[in-house]
């Protein structure tokens, strides 16, 4: 019998080469153990409404009622939905030409494209972008891939990437063939940026041959939670500039913002250098539905903006993503309404003001009791979580560990991930599927958890800790730096 | 000033080279069009609804239901919704934890999963899938782009697909670097299956040390709207066991079937077939909540099945679909009711079968409408429409508009298109985005606009079509084969 065509030995190197951490081992084990009835708390995955955040109602009342404009014929159903909200549904049901089951425009419908330029112009202070550069797609990581795919011609080509970074960046870097060009933060001060670090990461890529076509940052962190401030935008940009880069500016988690720093915009400090870094630097910032107080992932509602951008390469950017048809028209709606919330004077605007806000209130407490709760673990450190939904801790693995867990293949804090997930039930994701710092160990966790249940999942994870460092050994070490008293922790929940 | 890290020299030369038609120069240019006011007839997309076919109530009441579950909490709203969408939105709401807004697995929900299993046992005589072999994804194409990626290593690899093919195909092929390795279906013959002509589009490729390792058929056809024999997929099956072929069965169709030969799908086949090949030829087919007769485009439904599929490869597929995170949830809300619609005794079964019967009905009228239509028209032959939303009519080009397309760098088909959506208002895909027979000429119409609107639809044809013969000077070649009165066509609407 002939054996396969397709085998790892014989797929396509690039597709076998990449990595994707987030949905790995660990994820893979904790929807076993879901499946067998175990109750695990998913911290792995930013998936709010999985963790119990509710949907905006002005989101969801519009996006029903385009699914089945039949209830727009009932008098009494109509009553039952603000005015606002049937108003806007008729209106998108109107641009979008036979409804939500139809594709639409490759790079998104005309009018909707429209009201994401007017939702970037008031938010930057009135730079409005031609709706021609925006381009909607199923969730941002679709956008970031179709950039990478594009900028990327071969494997002497290369992308600078954060370090800590998201795994959508090194997994699309790998798959198109690139290589990814680590910077790194700065753990001890807040996961900063370093220019020097930038530039000599870029040195070192120049001295192997490495052609450095792009730059990656995430503003707010992804992992990291860190905002960058308006001059750390500035000196990104020019150095992009000079160093001819493509900046390709993550702001995802543009909405989620805890601490002073509030969130600038790159477009907005691009066009506030003027020219010629306004007029000619190439820009593509990227922006979804799926974060923020909506968290409406499973809609995959996204967009990118392009600046500065050739208009052949458009083009052909539109033909790439003209492939794929369309994104999908629930995301673009909810997108809609996102970027084009209810205005005061509107039948809807109290409430979804009130809704936006105390999911916005929620995660900052959040934040500060998850960095708060690990800062008080001993062989745990975690910087400040200004902004993002996660936090990433250091934690301190004793050599021993270290030692075993590479004898028997795994990284050591993947290790440390799954001894967390099988004693305490708690689905968080190694470090090492973020690249870090060598010799150093982390994990994500979001925190996303419902605060009820904040103090509990917080208990079950020192119990996890405490019992690791038991088992394997790393007690003494620990207590050096911290009390081994679990009360300082409880009692700030 | 620094010139664009990006412009067309610089960019993935594989995304410059590749082509996508369907929406192309005359997709543009129609949209262009609307946009001033004109009202364009899309026949160029298979986009039903955009053109009237209406959704059917069942998904779009439990789509609704799962986008807002607060409706289920006032009895007056679930009083005006029929108890099964009622109780369906309910379990899905359940299984997808978290509702739309919720990441699913990337693979997409496992209670969802294992529903397109049942489907496919029911459809299949009883041969039943591993729900670990269904992939979820955002409508088919997402499916079978992942795939080509995966199968494709370099620029030796090669793919046979038929002749026309959907440009899906194509372009996709030359996005990942491979040879698209075109098999000629017999137009003489109703776009027949050769299997003599496969076998020398096999042999030439090999000749020219192109490595090919997968054939894609598509069946029902698109564009040519054959549907193939259960010997003809015994022919296939045999061919790609024989020669070490993945098989890629493209089935989006399977539900638009008009004429006498029912579908059959790929998998049946394989099975009924036995040892060896069931037990080890490998096969992806592919499907979708696009088409059919709820021919939801927008809300980006599909799955691919995997059969025989080494399970290294299917984990690295998982990888790579990991990257999007997750497919469209309201897409899987669609394809579950598509795959297990109302059984006999549920509220909404006889208002479900009425519409779906309905929709395929008049698509059955309006197919063979269509056909002799173009059939009538001088200079115009036309295949019977057995299958899929598209007739693929071959038109006579004069040779002086050959030569004179060709001059100003247009395929000449293109220009006919082009003549026909300015003169016509009809926006319609010539055949050469499809790839065709060298020196013949088609185009692409889909046979969707609504049955009332047909006899005019065609009328404006007609005349676009005698206008582009009397300004062009291909009259009298016409007439050799026909009569030039338009009597016939329209008496028959």
């Amino acid at each position: 019998m002939p054996c396969n065509v397709l085998t790892e030995d014989t797929i396509n190197r690039h597709a076998l080469k990449c990595k994707y951490g987030v949905r790995g081992e660990i994820f893979q084990r904790a929807q076993e153990l879901t499946q067998q009835g175990h109750p695990i708390t998913f911290t792995s995955v930013g998936n709010p409404h999985q963790l119990k955040q509710q949907p905006l109602t002005f989101v969801r009342q519009v996006v029903a009622l385009c699914a089945a404009p039949f209830l727009m014929d009932d008098p009494v159903i109509v009553a039952a939905f603000p005015e606002d909200a049937v108003a806007r549904a008729k209106r998108y049901l109107k641009a979008l030409r036979g409804g939500l089951g139809s594709y639409q425009d490759s790079k998104g419908n005309p009018e909707l494209c429209s009201e994401i330029c007017d939702f970037i112009e008031h938010r930057d202070a009135g730079y409005r972008p031609d709706p021609v550069n925006i381009f909607m797609t199923n969730g941002a990581s679709e956008g970031v891939r179709v950039i990478l795919q594009t900028v990327i011609r071969n494997e002497s080509d290369g992308i600078l990437v954060p370090i800590p970074q998201y795994p959508l960046y090194s997994a699309s870097i790998a798959l198109y063939g690139g290589q990814l060009v680590g910077y790194h933060l700065d753990e001890e001060h807040g996961w900063g940026l370093s220019m020097d670090d930038l530039g000599m990461a870029l040195q070192s890529a120049k001295v192997k041959g490495i052609n450095v076509r792009a730059i990656v940052f995430i503003n707010p962190g992804n992992p990291t939670g860190t905002c960058l401030q308006a001059y750390q935008l500035q000196n990104l940009v020019k150095f992009a500039y000079t160093n001819r880069l493509v900046l390709l500016a993550d702001e995802v988690y543009q909405e989620n913002v805890y601490g002073s720093t509030p969130f600038t915009s790159c477009y907005k400090v691009l066009c506030d250098m003027g020219a010629p870094y306004s007029s000619s630097q190439e820009l593509v910032s990227f922006h979804t539905v799926s974060k923020g107080a909506a968290g409406e992932c499973g809609l995959r509602g996204g967009y990118f903006h392009l600046h500065n951008v050739d208009e052949k390469v458009r083009a052909n950017l539109y033909k790439l993503v003209s492939i794929n048809l369309s994104p999908s028209v629930p995301g673009m709606v909810a997108l809609g309404c996102y970027v084009n919330p209810p205005k005061p004077g509107d039948a809807s605007y109290d409430l979804h003001v009130r809704e936006r806000q105390g999911i916005i209130d929620s995660l900052r407490r959040r934040a500060n009791m998850m960095s708060d709760a690990f800062n008080s673990i001993p062989g745990i450190s975690c910087q400040p979580v200004d902004g993002s939904m996660y936090a990433f801790p250091k934690i301190r693995i004793p050599q021993s560990v270290v030692q075993a867990a590479r004898a028997s293949g795994k990284a050591p804090d993947a290790l440390y991930c799954l001894e967390l997930l099988e004693n305490a039930h708690i689905a968080a994701t190694p470090g090492s599927s973020f690249e870090q710092e060598d010799g150093s160990f982390h994990f994500r966790t979001n925190i996303l958890p419902d605060e009820s249940e904040f103090a509990s999942i917080i208990g079950r994870f020192q119990d996890a800790h405490m019992s690791f460092l038991r088992k394997y050994g790393g007690l003494e070490e620990s207590a050096e730096k911290h009390s081994l008293s679990a009360v300082p922790v409880m009692s700030k929940l």
